[in-house]
């Protein structure tokens, strides 16, 4: 995850071709804005990634199933309700969602993708859901994504939004996104969503290389409570407005492309650590040293799922000795004798054992908004990075 | 793991041939108990188990390596400092400690098992442990076990003791047991340990056997917050004063001698769940129909374990929705549609939708101080059960 030498910025601005909306259609009450829609002038290529639980929600299904076909002229989403643990009656929900869509917008349904956000368990209220598609085709406009990118909003306390400039084959080429997620929210909301758009031309396959390979590097190394939403789905839509020559994979102008994608992900993740629910901290971990990528992985994510860590964060503790804890129950392959831990310059721990660092220090460390630990395990080369949050009374709060 | 129909009673009674004490030592101010002893008069047949952590305390290095003669005459016990993270000094510090009990006791320094709970990283204070095996030695007598049972309590808020009387062979046996174990305390803090005594004559290697079974029947079935700790012991001492013929593995009288172990350890284990830190409720998660004894293993641990989930029940809310989503990221081999989810009788989800039961019925039980979840996956013939608790605001004050 790139984490500095920023070229974008915090903001949306939907590429050439792009037009987008958010509206309340009355899910939620007060007003509050609860349906979005992204939507390309042209058919655009679509890559997308989605949660590996094995009860995804119904949305989940139908974008898997339009996934297929690579082109998408729009997608529609709904906050409050997440259409999971509904069966097949949900299922056709989801479906309906995406016809009604693609009949206000004049295009094929299954180039309509759907995203639902909210309480697992109850149906879609589907007369409010078609009031709030022909809304949003009336509103959808090249200034809509701000609105888009609220109405996507569950526990969220603000918007995330990252767009990125760069050239490609002598053309100016923006590739943008929004994303939600925050850990979780009214009973039973639990989900990440991000929607990517970008006016350059990628051939379709290597659309779908570029965004799995960002999603890696990006969504898929943070965490805030562990909980695996049965709704996480991540879309990238590309139109080609920009004109250039279309992008294939490792040709030229990729590693500009790619880099500007990587960095819109790996923004819109940050964002999503950092507004984790009462969460007031963002740390990386990184684990090196570890005989086998897996060890690496599973050692940093030990450390980043520690509920005891991430609490005692919360009070400006740093736990050195409930990181050598986690380590050791993480299945990593490891040495006790050549476990090293740093936080930032600090040494806490040194072969195993509690290093120089004073205690005070590491309390300083740890008080900070972001803050990195670093792990040697001495056992290899191979390294993992995560980034997590601080556990906090309030996240109990949100969640009970 | 039983949980009812017990015959034995919640207190201390210290088998035959046994002693024990608690004292402050001084490694905890304010006069607090901190060290604990428990001796045979005659060498007793020892069984262990130990934390699965690559990175285990001090003490449990030494009680493995004590554990190898199968042979005990005493345990003596710290809490404050759980001597992990210490390296070969520390390692150090617990072969003195048992040296200097077996010095005080004239028994050989194999025949002491040690055990440390506290904060991670800090070495013993080991003139003050010096002086606390003096005041043991002196003190150990056969009212002392319920001194013991407070001395090694960290955020416990309540001593943990059961005794079962029973009959093999003719004559009167007595299984009794102490534990300690809440989750954490003070930074850093983290164990769970248990001591057994019988004085039924037991064959060693079958002594083992049936402490493995009881453990993995009780202990290993409960969570308060998956951080599994660096320190974690059960011990069973086993001294043959009651005189009976010895006991062997499905020989006569050892369906007695297993049930009351089992019921030692079961309601010990219960006692730590419902003293989980700022815990108020226990919860039984059942999972049955699973096509493996893993997937049973795998589905009942993630909702145990899931901290959104623990957190819905701090606020009585039932989380219907994020147990589906816990047993869909649970690994567990499943079908959506086919999942079954009753909390006590009533139906919370039907083939993998919302089912009958009305949200305030779930509330209402969800809000009782036992209460049970049962999940039928209908994949195969396979259950588990574990024992959680609900994660409030007061977990989190606790650990910060």
């Amino acid at each position: 995850m790139q984490t500095d030498n920023f070229k974008g910025e915090e903001k949306i601005e939907l590429p050439q071709g792009f037009r987008a909306a958010g509206v309340n259609a009355g899910i939620k009450d007060g007003g509050r804005l609860d349906m979005a829609m992204i939507a390309s002038d042209r058919p655009a290529s679509v890559a997308g990634t989605f949660t590996a639980n094995r009860c995804p929600s119904a949305p989940v299904q139908v974008c898997r199933k339009h996934l297929a076909g690579r082109c998408g002229r729009a997608v529609v989403v709904n906050s409050g309700i997440a259409n999971a643990a509904t069966g097949p009656d949900g299922l056709a929900d989801a479906e309906n969602m995406a016809a009604q869509t693609a009949e206000a917008l004049a295009v094929a349904a299954d180039e309509v993708f759907v995203c639902s956000t909210g309480s697992i368990g109850p149906r879609l209220p589907m007369d409010i859901i078609a009031s709030g598609i022909a809304k949003l085709a009336e509103q959808c406009g090249p200034e809509g994504g701000e609105d888009a990118a609220r109405a996507i909003m569950t526990t969220d306390t603000r918007p995330k939004r990252w767009t990125v400039r760069t050239e490609v084959d002598g053309k100016a080429v923006t590739v943008s996104g929004i994303a939600k997620g925050a850990g979780m929210i009214e009973p039973d909301m639990a989900t990440m969503l991000a929607f990517i758009m970008t006016d350059a031309d990628v051939v379709a396959e290597d659309l779908q290389r570029a965004l799995s390979d960002a999603v890696d590097a990006s969504f898929n190394r943070i965490t805030v409570d562990g909980d695996m939403s049965t709704n996480d789905t991540v879309l990238l839509f590309a139109n080609g407005a920009a004109g250039n020559k279309p992008l294939e994979c490792d040709g030229p102008g990729w590693t500009e492309f790619t880099q500007a994608l990587g960095e819109v992900c790996s923004r819109l993740a940050w964002m999503i650590v950092a507004d984790g629910e009462g969460a007031s901290k963002v740390a990386t971990i990184t684990v090196a040293g570890a005989a086998a990528a897996a060890d690496a992985e599973m050692a940093a994510r030990a450390i980043a799922n520690s509920l005891l860590i991430k609490t005692a964060w919360a009070g400006d503790n740093p736990a050195c000795g409930r990181v050598v804890d986690a380590l050791g129950y993480s299945g990593a392959k490891l040495d006790p004798a050549t476990i090293d831990v740093s936080y930032g310059e600090l040494e806490a721990i040194r072969n195993g054992e509690r290093g120089c660092a004073a205690e005070a220090e590491l309390r300083e460390w740890v008080s900070r908004p972001e803050f990195g630990i670093r792990v040697d395990l001495n056992q290899g080369e191979h390294s993992a990075t995560v980034y997590t949050c601080n556990i906090s009374e309030e996240y109990v709060r949100i969640n009970m």
